[in-house]
């Protein structure tokens, strides 16, 4: 652990807010820091290279336009995407999932259909499709998690009845940290003529996603969770799918032609890319992701393991903590939910905020899964690329005092 | 104007990227350059604020909610709206104006209903209603401007019958560059208890912009085209509307509760900012804001206007060159869209690439405007606010060659 540990100590050194003062960053999953190299492709963008792209015939424009459709292949080859044009920039995974219910699900869902999802969706994976299905009349389903948090073969077999027509899964749980077995759920979605929706937004930060080898239809990620800029991310959608869906949102570069009456519709994926495009957002995101693939997932991987692995241990050790999900940190993906006997998750975090210690406290946009968990809200810490033991050991010297400090004595 | 020349002079040395090179940069309704203090500021955000606002409970999520929310009031004080709950940030005015199409439309729209129109509209501010007219059953109808570019008082009167609910209109035409006599139209459509959408995207940066003057019930612009960062711009809308209008997109932060079959929304603004926000793009866009602030639009404005009429002046002595619309440069708002006889729209902005001068060429997101015009495409030079007589000389030496290089002996 102690070499890697040294390497960690250099990586943390690329990302600027860590000099800006002392404090111990574990809130990942809800959004990561920057390493130096995204403000700088940002500022180097818009300094030599920014106009309109996609329309302008100089030099300028071509620029812009090249260095957006470079981005847009970095995120087709981060996923192992078949074709750039199946790589649609969004704003975040929010309006990833979005589009393809309000698209995909408007278009082709019919009355009686069923939406199956799991309890554990994030509010952005089940509100869009709690909107479409009430719209055309359709069911949606719910699967509920085992205590470790999975869905097991079994319940997926009984709940994929021939009404399904969409599955609709976070890869990763963004309480409960673990993995879902998608490939599986993938080929037995697909045996029905379903497709398969996943919420990438918390796994692609972590592991490997190859949406090829998933096979899932669709995949929802956002830039600010993978330590690139906010208000960009992307969503992943097989090619004849996106082909037969119509546009999302409406206006400028998405057209091929208009009248007054109608419009018809531009080729992939400008289809549905309404209005100027986020250029330096999608060259920031490009840049973080080279500095993850630089990295290497089999590093990230490892690494966040051995954490999340000593981070369990240590809160295991301190009585009246209580964790959510699997018994085994490396099951986690660097996400530790869990609650204290006796004290308000919004006290733990306020007494975590006072040694520095930043940790989310809330239903973290998933109430569905906190009122089957029997507990309106729970404090989580989440890790990134850049912690150090010493950040995991100042959250769990933090985590024996609570007690204490709310007026437990012990 | 010499002195104005060299104020000007001064003020281009804040844009970076004119020392990135030598070029004449015209193509400013498309996108505009960014001053150093826009990139600054993002990078100061990412540096030093960042993480997940709104939710947090600790000391960083606190400054980036803060960082957010005082660049919301930096837009409502920007346009004087009366709160800055009336302010909802958005991609670009493109998804500004679907986001009112699509849920304010949706919701109010009836069959038989018509939503009145201008011929002259930005796609932005057409296919959004030609989709949500076609779902309602509303009709869609067009108002034609005069040969000045300009939607008359009669003609406006005679379209707006009872049973318009809506009217959409830019204020400021992409092509013709004319500005409609907003205040009077809003007048005439609440008399007949319909709404007015203003699509703001070519006013915002060219002149004060009052919301609570124009009495406009939405207004919408893009952070980019007013030397802001791409990615981000602001919808304007009277509380009372956006307040019993249903959400647009759905996810985190937008929501109250959430149950597994229903959800009920957050207050204004969150209920239209579905997801993580993109602080570091509205950081940005203040930034932006405030630069513009300090030179003033009464400088920016009268600027403008001297130049535009130098350039007009400097075209109209060219022969076989047609400037489209008012024959008064005060009139353009920067924006000049022509045609050169014989030459096709694209040789010209190639051959203008060839001299280092940025324009745009082609059908400038208007088709329907260019089939009322009889023209496919023309060309469009466009003033922002640091363009110098240098940048329209350059332009007018290059325009005198245009038919020459393309063989007209003349």
């Amino acid at each position: 652990m102690e070499d890697r540990e040294k390497k960690i100590e250099e990586i943390k050194r690329d990302f600027p807010i860590f000099q800006s003062g002392r404090f111990f960053y574990l809130d990942n999953a809800a959004t990561t820091q920057k390493p130096h190299c995204v403000m700088e492709a940002m500022k180097q963008y818009y300094e030599t290279e920014n106009a309109n792209p996609l329309r302008g015939l100089y030099e300028l424009s071509l620029k812009a336009t090249e260095a957006y459709e470079r981005a847009r292949v970095s995120v087709q080859k981060f996923l192992n995407a078949k074709s750039p044009e199946e790589i649609i920039f969004v704003r975040n995974a929010s309006e990833g999932l979005n589009l393809v219910a309000q698209s995909y699900g408007r278009a082709f869902l019919k009355e009686g259909d069923e939406v199956l999802i799991t309890i554990m969706e994030h509010h952005s994976n089940l509100i869009p499709w709690q909107q479409v299905a009430k719209e055309k009349g359709a069911k949606l389903t719910f699967l509920e998690p085992n205590e470790e948090g999975l869905i097991t073969l079994e319940s997926f077999k009984q709940a994929l009845n021939d009404k399904v027509k969409i599955v609709a899964m976070a890869e990763v749980s963004n309480v409960l940290g673990n993995r879902q077995d998608i490939e599986t759920f993938v080929k037995l979605t697909h045996e029905k003529n379903a497709i398969f929706v996943c919420d990438g937004a918390q796994s692609v930060p972590h592991r490997k996603v190859d949406v090829q080898e998933m096979d899932v239809d669709f995949l929802a990620f956002s830039g600010h969770k993978v330590y690139g800029p906010m208000g960009i991310g992307a969503v992943y959608g097989k090619k004849e799918l996106l082909e037969k869906m119509p546009p999302f949102l409406f206006g400028g570069e998405m057209i091929e032609y208009v009248t007054k009456e109608d419009a018809t519709w531009a080729e992939l994926p400008h289809k549905f890319e309404a209005g100027t495009v986020n250029v330096g957002g999608a060259v920031g995101l490009a840049a973080a992701i080279h500095y993850v693939e630089k990295l290497g997932f089999s590093f990230i991987e490892e690494r966040e393991k051995e954490l999340s692995v000593y981070l369990m241990e240590g809160m295991r050790e301190i009585p009246h903590v209580h964790i959510l999900g699997s018994e085994k940190g490396e099951n986690h993906h660097g996400i530790m939910t869990f609650t204290v006997d006796g004290v308000h998750p919004h006290d733990i975090a306020e007494i975590m905020d006072s040694h520095k210690v930043c940790i989310r406290a809330g239903h973290h946009c998933a109430q569905p899964l906190m009122k089957f968990l029997g507990t309106p809200s729970t404090s989580r810490v989440s890790l990134g690329l850049y912690n150090t033991k010493e950040d995991v050991d100042a959250f769990l010297a933090t985590l024996k005092t609570i007690r204490g400090a709310m007026g437990y004595g012990e």
